[in-house]
């Protein structure tokens, strides 16, 4: 159904809305472009955003990142764009509906989580539950090595049975994509960028594991119990004997109404996989930095190509000129995201992507951001170096040494275990309020290994996760300042979480190997320890990636790491 | 009862634990001590508790503030401690009742929102009411005048019940004593330092303002219509007709259940009162920055003497003489707290206080911490400065200092509007954690206008209370560090919250006026910024102070206020 037919059909139902997510029932996970329903319907190609269509039209609510970016691809004819929280969507529905209405939606592309909160704050919307589960692309599971993973699926297994019975549980259902790719040792290219496995999984002390899932070839050598989607019901109640760990933000509408509908006992407990996955293992904490090793000598490659190349290049020259680099890395898989490279005032929208029919040339004596990542089989990547494109005007320069004053403001701290990650997105944020700027996005998201390039449960945001951090957790850090219609600047390093040694404090050390640019540096606004800081880092970066270049590119890399004094 | 008494009625009625709080129906409001049920039983004076007695052993619950505290004052045998947050206590329940088990509680000491964690969390334990009201000591009610309250309580009332039509609601019951105060612009001389009037209010958009309150003596030209408490449930079950605002944390469980009882609409507001209180008017300001000089002529006198006095001191004679000196200033009505006076380690005891029988004498070479406050009819002040005794280690000047760095980074931040308090405590904290230091109690606390020195909604705090920071909010800088049975240091002002004129962003302007002890400061831990953030506040408190000195004390202040260079 396209917009119209959606308005007709709520006109003939006699219904007041439809709510429709951007997710399938993997929910929150990436969907192919093929399976954007918001995407379809309104141009919108955000990785955010929930549609409410009534009857008269359309709104389409995402967040602060997407405010120009949905303003240029959505048609104000047919849609309203509200960029918002959650709250901004719950009060809209309030204010829209304060009587009685009624709003269908797919019960499994809503979380249990989302589906209790508008029950419970908008008691008298009646929400109409029409399920339905998509037919995802058929794709190929592969094994992810015990080499990169480093733990056997079975040894997983047992430990996350005995986090469900020290929570008093004895089974669980899975159903985050990456959750069950993490348990199972297994990876799909269903999708681009992200290596899920789209299955969901059924966890028994007892027997062990069930995967569900349609449509995906599994490898021969595979010894899990593999069933369609449509026998989870029949599984669910099979397990009736048993206490469920129930996990309402990870599980979809639709699955708690099987297990309600056969009075399953549930205790609340958090998707067990969560904590185990963000703590990368020894094994996999080798694999990340040597990931970000090659991530970091395809990037000095690419910034020794970028300043030393005479072509007229263009935004998606950029694009292809870096995949092109990263294909040449070992253990490269794909690009972790669609490359980011926007130059001047595209680099202020927050989530551009050049694509054939925009696609600016780099214009001189500006700045080009370029956000991209790469997956490895031992890990993901994810970076962003803004760079100087002739001579950038003084602005310019003041704007990206208070973003790398934020960004060092946090990759240098300490801070108490069991705090969220709130507290580093102050400590960030602190620095640009100091110059009156602020940024519109988190500070930083979670990154799995070989996995999702936004991982939960834990970021770093002044409204977002309350999960601790804890060490072994990958996570960015990503300041930025935007001036719309000017110019953007965003400084990205991944780090890794660790125990500092002088204190019973957590800090970061600092995983991403490539020069921040010194020609956009205003070293007097710099402290000392800031400018021992960038130095200390340069050091690490060429005496790291030296050795895998080129001489000329070396003589490069040997300046752009030059102490700053 | 006496705690053997209580253990006994638990095995007669074969219950397996009793609840008692510290408060009476004025939740969360101060208590007399004779009126302090945790002090009789456990011997525990500090200001947050609460008391679980089982048959065989009781257990108090208080906060990491109290953990020195708490320790020297009860009785290991009869009753164990646990300081830690609310969550602790309910994990403590869940672990000792994890089956059937009933406990028997007070509904007027605990609020409708206490009620509903205890069900959630411990859903096989069963809660028995046993209501009863306090029998609270006679006082006296004098009126707040309009010079200093600065709007009518006819007005008030008006805005009370606009704010109320916006959310949907015609009536009110408001049970928090600091927001009955402040409604009625009455005051009452019930607690030695906190001037609140402890009585309840029903405001209905119709009919207007009735209170509830026993014992007290209203003055004759007051114009309320004042019912004794027992009648409240009749004028509730009156209302029928009307919409109630309903705040859980703000009601007792006992009110909740008479409203249940007769079936009254209700809607989740937050005490209406709260924002209007929290956000002081013209009036209020312009008093408060009045009270604040005068409040800083005293403390600047004592800080004189205490230098040049050759008598041998105790901490006692210094809470004699802070008090002498305040009573002499104009409009002085009280202390607002019982000044915490402790001398070396004593002042490692976050809230120490000297008693006859607890009495040290002014050690030499050390530190000595006064934390006080006066009540003024035009407002409440708390200060604490830590002063050098002789020659203090050079330890204690180095945290010191610290400290001070901490205390610059938040009184010169600039933050958001919309962020609630954990955003300052970072902004604070985060110094502290660069020197892998820290303190266990929040970083401020909102402070009333003669009214309670601990006022809400907001307070500055990593795990507090969400309510978003606004214009004209009177709040407490407090960082500390606390060695135990070493020393403790602690540098508090208060502070106004201010639109910062560059941007859209607030700030905070200082109120306290009195020096930070320049011989505990290295000046070389110093930034230029943090030098020039304590001469700029120096010269202030120099040029607002001294007029009101004698020539002695104006020699000794310019000397304490002159420049670090």
């Amino acid at each position: 159904m396209n917009l119209d037919e959606i308005k007709q059909y709520l006109t003939e139902k006699n219904y007041d809305a439809m709510l429709i997510t951007r997710n399938n029932h993997f929910l929150g996970q990436d969907v192919l472009e093929t399976e954007n329903r918001i995407l379809a319907l309104t141009g919108f190609s955000g990785s955010a955003g929930t549609l409410i269509v009534t009857p008269e039209k359309a709104c389409l609510f995402t967040d602060k990142r997407y405010e120009i970016q949905a303003a240029r691809q959505v048609d104000p004819q047919t849609t309203d764009v509200c960029c918002g929280t959650k709250e901004t969507l719950i009060g809209w529905l309030q204010e829209k509906f304060p009587g009685k209405a009624k709003m269908e939606y797919n019960p499994w592309c809503l979380s249990a989580q989302e589906a209790d909160t508008l029950a419970c704050r908008l008691p008298k919307l009646k929400l109409i539950a029409k399920p339905a589960t998509e037919n995802l692309e058929p794709a190929s599971v592969f094994a992810h090595e015990l080499r990169y993973c480093g733990i056997e699926t079975t040894e997983k297994c047992r430990q996350v049975t005995e986090f469900l019975h020290q929570h008093g549980c004895n089974a669980c259902l899975i159903c985050a994509a990456d959750s069950v790719s993490w348990l199972t040792n297994l990876r799909s290219d269903a999708l681009p960028d992200t290596p899920v496995v789209r299955a969901m999984a059924l966890l028994r002390a007892d027997t062990g594991l069930t995967l569900f899932a349609d449509g995906l070839s599994f490898p021969l050598d595979n010894s899990c119990r593999i069933l369609p989607l449509a026998k989870m019901e029949k599984e669910i109640a099979a397990a009736k004997a048993l206490t469920f760990a129930f996990d309402k933000q990870n599980t979809p509408e639709a699955v708690r109404k099987m297990i309600e509908k056969h009075d399953i006992r549930t205790l609340p407990v958090t998707d067990p996989c969560l904590g185990f996955k963000a703590r990368k293992n020894e094994v996999e904490i080798k694999g990340i930095v040597n990931a970000h090793l090659h991530d970091g000598i395809a990037l000095c490659k690419f910034l020794y190509w970028l300043e030393n190349t005479d072509a007229d290049l263009s935004e998606l020259d950029i694009v292809e000129k870096i995949h092109e680099l990263r294909t040449q890395q070992p253990l490269f898989y794909s690009e972790s995201f669609p490359t980011i490279a926007g130059v001047g005032a595209n680099a202020a929208i927050i989530h551009y992507q050049p694509t054939a029919t925009a696609n600016a040339p780099l214009e001189k004596n500006s700045v080009l951001l370029v956000d991209s990542g790469g997956q490895y089989f031992n890990g993901t990547t994810d970076v962003t170096r803004t760079v100087a494109l002739g001579h950038p005007k003084q602005e310019m320069i003041e704007k990206f040494t208070i973003v790398l004053k934020a960004h060092i403001a946090l990759a240098a701290a300490r801070f108490p275990r069991n705090v969220a990650g709130n507290v580093p997105d102050v400590i960030c944020r602190n620095i640009m309020w100091r110059y009156g700027l602020d940024y519109n996005h988190g500070t930083g998201h979670g990154v799995g290994c070989f996995l999702n390039v936004h991982e939960g449960p834990q970021n770093l945001s002044l409204h977002g996760s309350a999960y601790p951090l804890d060490e072994n957790m990958v996570v960015s850090i990503e300041p930025g300042y935007y001036r719309e219609n000017a110019f953007g600047i965003r400084i990205e390093n991944l780090a890794r979480i660790i125990a500092d040694e002088d204190t019973d404090m957590l800090k970061f050390a600092i995983l991403t190997m490539a020069p921040l640019d010194k020609r956009l540096i205003d070293k007097y606004l710099l402290t000392n320890e800031e400018i021992s800081w960038i130095n200390d880092y340069h050091r690490e970066v060429c005496q790291k990636i030296s050795p895998y270049l080129t001489e000329e590119e070396q003589i490069w890399l040997k300046e752009a790491c030059s102490s700053l004094s």
